[in-house]
C-alpha cells in the first residue's frame, strides 16, 4: 500500500477559528479524518503532520526520503511565501508534490500571489476549502499511478 | 440533473500535437470523453465547447446565463494571461468557475504566471495534465454542493 | 447632415445585466436609443454597432474611413487595456475620436486605469453612466463643429 | 435653484496665454462666462474660482460643504498630479465631483497621465478645449438630477 | 484586571549589547521591569515573553485567544519585515495589537521600512527607545478603554 | 517650563467631519485642549498651530529656530507623502521632532504608507486616534527629559 | 517544390492607407505579388494569407501543420506585442519562422519594443518596409536549404 | 539694460542656517548682493525674490511675461523635485531660465536627484555654493547674448 | 560604384570558435568572403573592419564621414547592449545603417534583447547566422537604392 | 589557540543528497572533518553546528559573544536569501564572519543572487564546493591573523 | 600657476559636426582655444586632452595624481551615463572635478538623465553649449581659490 | 606545470593609492609578487597582466585559448558591473575561472553588487584584501585538480 504524507504548515492549526471567508469552519482534525478516510477509499494510507516550526516542517520533509513515503500534499500557509528553505527541503526529493490552499491565493493580496514553492511542485489546487485538500490527494493518488504504468 | 460546462480557450484544440512535456499525450476529443463520463458517474451532465476565437468564448459564456448552466470548468489556454474580455465576461455569472490547467503554469515563464481570470473564479487546479480537467469537474460537482446545502 | 458611428467592444452588450455599481441598468438598446434620439436634437446621424469579436470591430474602423464617417465614439470595454490592435486600427483615421467610459476606470483596478487608446483618441469621458455616451456624442459634435470653422 | 461650483487649479489663471496646442485659446474669463450662460441655461447657478495657492483651494473646498454648494466641477492643473492635500479636501464632500481637463492627460508626459483625484470623483472629462468644461457641467447637473430622482 | 502580553521576537533578548545608537542602553529585564511597574500604575497585569523562533511565537499568539489576554504590545524584531507567519497568527486575533519599535524602523535601511505586520495591527509607535515600549502599553490601554465605553 | 510646539497641516482643521473610521469624531479644538491639558499635567507648556498652507507651515517651523521652542509634535497630514519642502524645514531644527498620525497610514492606501518626513523625526506614532496626539506629546516630554539627563 | 507560407496579421490589409513614414505607400496586394515573384525567382511557392480575426491567423498556422508549408513568414502587426495565442500557436509548428516588421518596431514606442513572438521563431527582421518581406522569404529560404544539407 | 529676475524658492531665506557641508554659511541677503554686484559687472539689471509659498512663486513668474524680465535664474529650493506647478509656469515663459542649486542634487539622496524643472529650462549648475548663484548669472547673460547675435 | 562598409565589434574575430548553436562555424575571414562576393553581384563595394577597442570602432565611424561610404552594416557584439559611444558615434552619420546580429538576440537572456543602437539604426536582422549578414548587405544595398531613386 | 566556529543552516545536513551538479557529493560529515584536519594545520580550533531551526542558529551566534568565539564561517542555505533575523544576530558581534556557498548562487535563480546577509560580513566565497568551505576557513585565518598584527 | 586640466570624452573630437540643437556649432579645437584664453584671464594653466578610447582617459586621470594638475573639467560624452571605470578613476583623486556638458542631459532621452560620475564630481553644469565649459573653468577656478583661503 | 593567468582590469594598477578601506595598501606589484610565491608553492606557474582598455584584456583573453592556460583568476575592477565584452570572451574558453575582489562587492553600493561575469565564471571572492587574490589561486589550482582526477 503506497503511503501519502500530508503537511500542513504554520497557523494551519488553526482552522475553524480563522476567518471562515478564507478558510472555511472544518477544523484540522476534521480535515486530517476526511484526508484519511478518502485515503481508504482510495487505497493509500495517509498520514498527517502539522507544524507552527520551520525548521520541523524541513525535517519532516528530510524524514520523507527514507520512510517509504510515496508522495506528499503540503500546505505550507504563510510560509508558501517567503520560506525557501521548504523550496530547498522539496527540491530534495524526488517523488511527486502537490500544493495545496484552502482560499484561492491568486486573488487575495499580493503577497499571497507568488509560492515560492510552485517550481518545485507537480502542481497545485487553490480556493476549494477542505475540498482543496481531498482533491489534491486524489492528484497525488493519480501521480502515482500514472508513474506506475509509466514503461 | 445539474449542468456543468466545460470551456476550452485557444489552441487547445491541438492537445496531443503539442509539447508532451508540459501538455500530455490526450487529445481533446479524449479529454472530453473522460469529463463526460465522470460526470455521469457524478451525476451532472457535462458540454463542452472549444473556440480559438476570444468572441466566442465571450458569447459563449454570455449565454451560459440563461441555458441553464450551473457551473463552469474553464481552461482557456494562452488567453488565461491577457484577456480582460474574458475576465469581464465570466465577472457577469454568478455561478461557481473552476479555472485548470494541464501544465502547471506557477512553474513556467514568467507572463504565463499571472492569470487576469483568477479575481473571478472559485480556485485553480493546475499541473495535472488530463486529470486538471478531472479535479477540476470534481471541484465544480462540491460547489454545487455546498451551494445546495447552504440554508 | 454629419455622421457619427458610436461602437460598442466586448461584453457592452451585456449592459443591464451586468454589475450596477459599475455600469447602471441601462441596456444596450437603451443606450443606442438615447445616442440616436440626442443626435437627431444636435443635427446629426448616429449609428452604433457592437461585437465581441475584436477583428470584427477593427474592420469597422477600416470600413470607416470610406463610408462617410464624420466622427466616432467608441467604449472599447475591456480592449481599452490591451488590444494595441484598436489602437493602430484607429490610428489610420483623420476623423476626431472620443472614447467613452460607463464606470470611473481610473478609480477602479490598476489593469482597467490605462487605455491603450489614449494616444489616439481626442478626448476621454468616464463615470456618468449613460450619460459618459450622450456627453460623448456631444464632445465629438463640437468637434465636428470646430474642424468645420476652422480656416 | 442648484448651485453648481467651478474650481480652476494652478496655472489655469493664464489661459489664452499658454500652449495653444494644449489648452486653446481662451482666456479664464471666456471660460467663467461661458459655464454662467451654459448654467443658466440648465437651470443652475455657477460660481467661479480660481487660485494659485493650494492652501486656498483646499478652503474654498471645505467651504463648500457648508455654503449650499450642490456639485464640484475641478479642473485642478498641475496639482492633479501630485497634491493629496486636494485629495482629502474633496473625500470630505459628499456632493457629486467632476474632474475636467482642457488637454488629454492621458495622452501627454508620464507625470500627467495619473491623476491623485480620480479615486474622489465621480468621473472625468479631458481633452476637449473650453468644451471639457461645458460637458463637466452638464456631466455635473446629470448626476444631481440623477440623485434627485433616486428613491 | 485587564491583561496585557507584551511579546518581544527575534535577537531582542540581547539588548544592551546591540547598537545603542538604534536601540539604547537597557536590557530586555529593565524594559519587562519598566513595563509591568507602568501596567500596575495604569491598573492592568503586564505579561511578557521573548523568544527566538518563529514558530513559538506564533504559538504563543494562538494562545492569547483563550488565556484571557485583552490586548498585545508586540515588537517583533526583524521578523516585522518578512514574516507573514507571524502576520497570520495576528490576524486570527480580535483584540487590539499595538506594534512598537526601540529606532525608527521608517528611516533605516529600505527592508526595515515595510513592516509585513501592519495591515493587522491597531497602529504603531516607533523610534523612542524604551519609551517605544511604554507608549506602546500605555496606547493598548487606551484602546481597551475605548472598547469598553463604546455602546 | 519646556515648550512643545503641536504643529497641524492640512485639511485637519476639518477633524469631526471627515471619515469617523479613520479620523474619530474629536474636532480640532477638542484635540488642542487636550494637549494643553495634558501637557499642564506634564509640566510643559504647549502651543498649537493649523495651516492649510505650506508656505506658512515652513515658516512656522522656522520662526521655532528662534521662539523658544524645544520640541515638535507635527501631524503634517497629506503633506506627509509629498512635502519634500516641510522636510528641509524640519531639518534646520535641531530640536525633537515627533511625527503623529491619527491613523494607521502605513495600513491605508499606497501613497499613505510612505512619509518623506520619516528620514528628519525622531519617530512616529499612528493609529490611536487622538491618542497618537497625546502619546505624542508624552513622547516629546520623555526626549526632553532624556536630553536633559545627558551628561 | 517547397511552399513558404505568409502570414499577415491586424489591420495589415490597410497598408498604403497608413502613415507612411512607418508603413512605406505600398498595398498589401503589391506585397504579396512582389513576394510570389521573388518565390518563383528563389523556387519556392509562395501562399499568402491576411486576417484581422486573431483566432483565424491561429487556425491557419494550426492548418500548416498538415498542409505541407515548409516555413513561415509572419507580420503579426499589433498582435505581436500581446498575443500569447499566436505564440503558442507558433510554438506547436516544427518548421523555421521568420517574423518580419515593415518599420524598426525597435526604435518606436515602447510597447512595440516587445515581441512575444521572439522565443519561437528563428529570427526577426525589421525597419525595411517592402524589403522587411522580400528579405524574410529569403531567410526563410536559407533556413530550408540550411536544414536540407544538414546531415 | 537687460533684467535678470532671480528666483528662491522655498526654505531658502534660512541659507547661514542650514547644514554647512550642503549650503555654505553665505545668507540670502549675501548672495543676492554678491548677484546684483556681478549683475552690474556684467551690465544687466538684477532682481531678487523669495518665497515660502508656492503660489507666490507661481505669480511671480507669471507676472514675469509683462514686466520686462529677460532672463530668470531660479533655485526651486525642495519644490524642484515635485512642484509641477512650478513646471508649468515657467513652461509658459519664452525667455531663458537657467536652474542653480548650492549643493550637488545629482549626489545626494534619491529624491532629489530628478528636477521636474528640469525640461523646461535651458540648464542647470549645481555643487558649487553662493558660486551656482553666479555662474547661473553668467550662464543667463550668455543666453541672452547669444539671443541677441542669432539673425 | 556604392561603397558599403561592414563594421564587427568586439569578440567577432572568434566565429567559428564559439558557441556553435548561437553563432554558426564560420570564421570572420569566411564571412567577409562571403559579403565581398555577394557585393561584387550586387554592384557594390563591400570593405569590412573588426576590432576590440571600442574606441577605434567610433572612430572608424567618424572616418566614414569623409571617405566615401555609402551605406554601414554593423554587428556591434556585446557593445549592441551597452556601448552608448558607439550610439553617439553611428547618430553623427546621415548614411543608412543596418544591424545584424548571427543569433536572435530578442529571444537570449534579458541583457542581450536590448539594442542601445536601436534607436539610430534603419532596420535589423538577427537570428540567420551567416545569412544574418548577407541579408544585412541586401538590406543596405536597397537602402542604397530607394534614396537613389526618391525625387 | 584561536577558535574559529563553523554555522552550517537549513537544510546543509541534507549534502551529500541534494543536486550533486550544485552541491557535490560530500556529506556533513565529510566536510566537517575536513574544515577540523585544516584548522588543525593552520592553528586554529574548528567547531561546527549545524540546525535547521531559524531561532537555534540565532541563539548560536549570540552564545558566540561570550564562548571565546574569534571568527565565524557561515553557511546560511536558503537563509541566506530572506532571514533578516539571522542579519541582526551577526550584526551584534564585533568579530570576522566569512560566508560560504557551495554553488555559485550569483549564477542560479534570481532570489539566489541576494545575501540579505552581504552588509554584516567580511566577505564572501562561493561556487566551490568543498573547497569554499576550506578557503573560507583560510579567510577567516588571515582576518584574525591582520587584526592580531594591527597596531 | 595653477594647472586646470580639462577633459573630453568620447566622439568630443566631432564637435561642430554633431546635432548643432544639442551641441552647437563650436569645433573641440575652437573650444579648447576659448578655454586656453579665459584661463589666462582668470591666471590658471588650462590643459586640455581628448580620447575615444575609455582606457586612455582612465591612464591620463592616473596621470593626474603626480603631475601637478590643480583641478579637472570633464566633459566625459557617452562615458557619462556607464563608465564606472571613470568614475572610479576621478574617486582616487582628491582634487575638485566638475562636470560638464553641451547639451542639458537632464532634459533628454532616459538614458542621459543619469551621469554614474555625480557622486565622484564637485559639481555639474549643463546646457549651455561652449558656455557650459567656461561656465565650468570658473568653477574650478573657484573651488580653487576656496581651498586656498580654508584656515 | 600548468598555468595560470592572472588579469587585473581596469584601475587596478592603482592599488596602493586607492582607498585604503576598501582595497589595503598593497600594490599592484605586491600582489603580483606574493601571487607568483604562492603559485610556486602550489606547484603552478603564474602569470600576471593588467590593462586599463577593455579591448586588451579581451584580446588576452582570446590568447589564453591557445597559449597553454589552464586556469584564470580575474579582477575585472569596474568592468565587472557592465562589461558584457568581457563575459562573452570568458564564455569562450573552457577551462576554470575565479573571480575576485579586494572589497566585498556585494556590500557596497548598488551598481557594485551586480557582476555581469558571474554567469560564466566557476565561482567568486570578494572582500578579503590580497587575501582574496590568494585564496583565488587556491581556488583555482583546486578546480584544477578535480578537473584532473575526475574520470
Amino acid at each position: 500500500m503506497k503511503k501519502v504524507l500530508v503537511l500542513h504548515g504554520v497557523n494551519l492549526n488553526m482552522f475553524g477559528r480563522r476567518n471562515a471567508r478564507h478558510y472555511g469552519t472544518c477544523t484540522l482534525a476534521e480535515i486530517d479524518r476526511a484526508l484519511v478516510e478518502l485515503g481508504a477509499a482510495l487505497g493509500v494510507h495517509v498520514e498527517t503532520f502539522q507544524t507552527n516550526q520551520e525548521g520541523d516542517l524541513v525535517e519532516r520533509i528530510h524524514a520523507a526520503l527514507d520512510d517509504g513515503t510515496d508522495a506528499i500534499v503540503i500546505n505550507a500557509g504563510a510560509w508558501t511565501h517567503y520560506s525557501y528553505a521548504l523550496r530547498d527541503a522539496l527540491e530534495i526529493l524526488s517523488i511527486p508534490v502537490v500544493e495545496v490552499h484552502m482560499s484561492h491565493i491568486e486573488a487575495r493580496e499580493p503577497f499571497r500571489q507568488q509560492s515560492v514553492l510552485a517550481p518545485v511542485v507537480s502542481g497545485c489546487i487553490s480556493g476549494f476549502g477542505l475540498q482543496s485538500y481531498l482533491l489534491g490527494l486524489r492528484a497525488a493518488v493519480s501521480l502515482l499511478a500514472r508513474d506506475e504504468t509509466a514503461p
